[in-house]
C-alpha cells in the first residue's frame, strides 16, 4: 500500500538567514517525530520574498549554510525534505531554487523556478523577479519508494503545461513552494491548485510561507495538499503551522480509471513537447 | 469600446425534438429582445442526454429542422446565435456538434466535439459517449464584431491544451456548451470553469441545460458566465432560466497587462502545437 504521512511547514520568514534556517529545521524535525515520511518548506523559506534581498541572502549550493541544514536533518530523520526554495548563487546568477534532499542526505533534486514573477497586480504589488533573478531551464522529477514527484516553485503553477509536462513524465505528486500575495492567494490560490490535480489526476501539495502583515509583500499563507479528484485534505490558516495529509497513492489510479483523462488526450491533434 | 450584452439560455429539455426547438427558439427571442447580442444555448438542447438517443435525434446540417431554427431566429433577432449542441449525422457517423449563427443568418462557425466523454464516475453515472457518437477533428473560432470566439464542448474542457490552444490564436471568450452531471458538477464545474479563465486571461461563457431529476443523466445546471480574473459575473441555479452578463473585451487586455501569462510561457522550452 503507498500511503504514507507527508507534512507542510507554514513557517514564519524573518529578516534573518540564521534564524529562518533554525526555525525551519526545527519545525521539520518535529514534523518527522510526529510521523511525517516527506516534509515540505516554502518558496524562500530562508529570505523574506523582497527581490532586492535574494542576492544578498544567496548561497552556492556546496557548503551553503541552507543546503547543509536540508540535507543534515534529512539524513537524521530519515525523511524525503524538499527544501521549499531559497535564493542560490551560482557564479553571477542568482536562481530561485529548490532542493530536495532523500532519507540518506543524498540529493534527489534540484530546481531552478521557471517562470519568473513579473507583475502588477491591481490594488497589489508590483513585483519584477527578474530584476534579481535569473530563469531556470529544467524540469525536476524524482522517485521516492512510493511515488513520483514533481516541483515546481510558486508562478510555474500558473502555466497548465509546465504541470501536464509532469504529469505525462509519470509525476503523481507535484509539490509547489510558493509564495502568493493577499490579492492574488484569495482570487486564485486554492482554485488553481485545484484544478491542476484534477486535470492531471495527481496529488498536489502547495506550502507557503506564513503570513507577516508587517512586511511590503505580504504572503498569503493557506499551505494546501489536494487529492487527484481535487478534494482539500488538509489547508492550513494564515499563521505559523505545520499541516500534514495522508497521501494515497493509489487515489491516483483509482481517479485515472474512473475519468480517464490522460488517455483520453488527442494526442492525434495536439501535442506537449518538452523541447530539451 | 468592446461591451456587448450576452445571454446564456438554461433551458428544461424534454424528450421531444420539437419541443425543446421550440423553447429554445422561444428563449433565444425573449433573450435579444432583452438585449443580448450574443446568445448561448446548452449541449444537447434538442435532444436528452442519453448516449441511444443522439443518433435518434441527430440531422444533418443542410436543412436540419434545429439548425434552420438557430438560423433563422439569428438572422431575425440580427444576434450571434451559438447553437450549443446537437447531434448532427453526416453520412453513417453521428457527431455531437455546435453551430453558430451570425445576425445575417450566415454560418459562423461548426465544431464537432473532440474529446468524446467515456467515464465512469464513483457514485454517479458511467458513460460511454463513443458508444455511439464520432470524435470531431478541428478547432472552431470565429470573429465577431467585439471580439474572438472560441467553441468547446463540455468533456472538451477538462483538457488544457485545448482551451490554451485557442487562447494562442487570439479568442478572447470561451464558449462552453456543457452538460456536467450532479457528481462532476458540484466537484468541478465552476472550479474549471474559472480556471480557464484566469490561465488564459479570457472570458469564459458555460452554457447547461436546466436540472431534470427525472432522467437517467442528471444535469447539475448552473450556468456560469466568467471574467478573464476569474471571477464569476453571472451564475444560474438549477432550473430553467435566462443569464445575462455584460462582456467587456477590454478587461481581457487589462488583465493580460497586469499578470501577462501568455507572454510570459517559456515557448524557449516547451511547445504546444496544433497539429493538423
Amino acid at each position: 500500500m503507498a500511503v504514507f504521512q507527508l507534512a507542510v511547514c507554514q513557517l514564519n520568514v524573518a529578516e534573518n538567514k540564521r534564524k529562518n534556517i533554525d526555525r525551519a529545521a526545527e519545525m521539520v524535525r518535529c514534523a518527522a517525530d510526529n510521523g511525517a515520511r516527506m516534509v515540505i518548506l516554502p518558496e524562500m523559506f530562508n529570505c523574506p520574498y523582497q527581490t532586492k534581498l535574494f542576492p544578498e541572502y544567496a548561497e552556492h549550493f556546496a557548503g551553503g549554510e541552507t543546503t547543509s541544514m536540508l540535507r543534515e536533518v534529512a539524513s537524521e530523520k530519515q525523511i524525503y525534505l524538499v527544501g521549499g526554495s531559497i535564493p542560490e548563487k551560482d557564479g553571477d546568477q542568482v536562481y530561485n531554487s529548490s532542493f530536495t534532499f532523500g532519507p540518506q542526505g543524498e540529493l534527489l533534486g534540484s530546481y531552478r523556478k521557471m517562470h519568473l514573477f513579473d507583475v502588477d497586480l491591481p490594488g497589489g504589488p508590483k513585483v519584477q523577479e527578474s530584476s534579481t533573478l535569473d530563469y531556470g531551464h529544467g524540469l525536476t522529477v524524482f522517485d521516492t519508494e512510493w511515488c513520483r514527484v514533481g516541483i515546481v516553485i510558486c508562478f510555474d503553477v500558473r502555466f497548465p503545461e509546465l504541470i501536464r509536462l509532469l504529469a505525462l513524465q509519470g509525476v503523481q505528486l507535484v509539490v509547489i513552494p510558493a509564495a502568493f500575495n493577499t490579492t492574488s492567494g484569495p482570487a486564485h490560490w486554492e482554485m488553481t491548485m485545484r484544478t491542476r490535480a484534477v486535470d492531471n489526476q495527481v496529488y498536489v501539495a502547495a506550502a507557503s510561507p506564513a503570513r507577516d502583515p508587517e512586511t511590503g509583500y505580504v504572503v498569503y499563507g493557506h499551505s494546501v495538499v489536494v487529492e487527484p479528484w481535487g478534494e482539500v485534505v488538509a489547508e492550513a490558516g494564515e499563521g505559523e503551522e505545520t499541516i500534514t495529509a495522508e497521501i494515497d497513492i493509489d487515489r491516483v489510479e483509482k481517479v485515472r480509471q474512473q475519468i480517464p483523462l490522460l488517455n483520453l488526450r488527442r494526442h492525434d491533434l495536439y501535442d506537449l513537447q518538452w523541447k530539451k
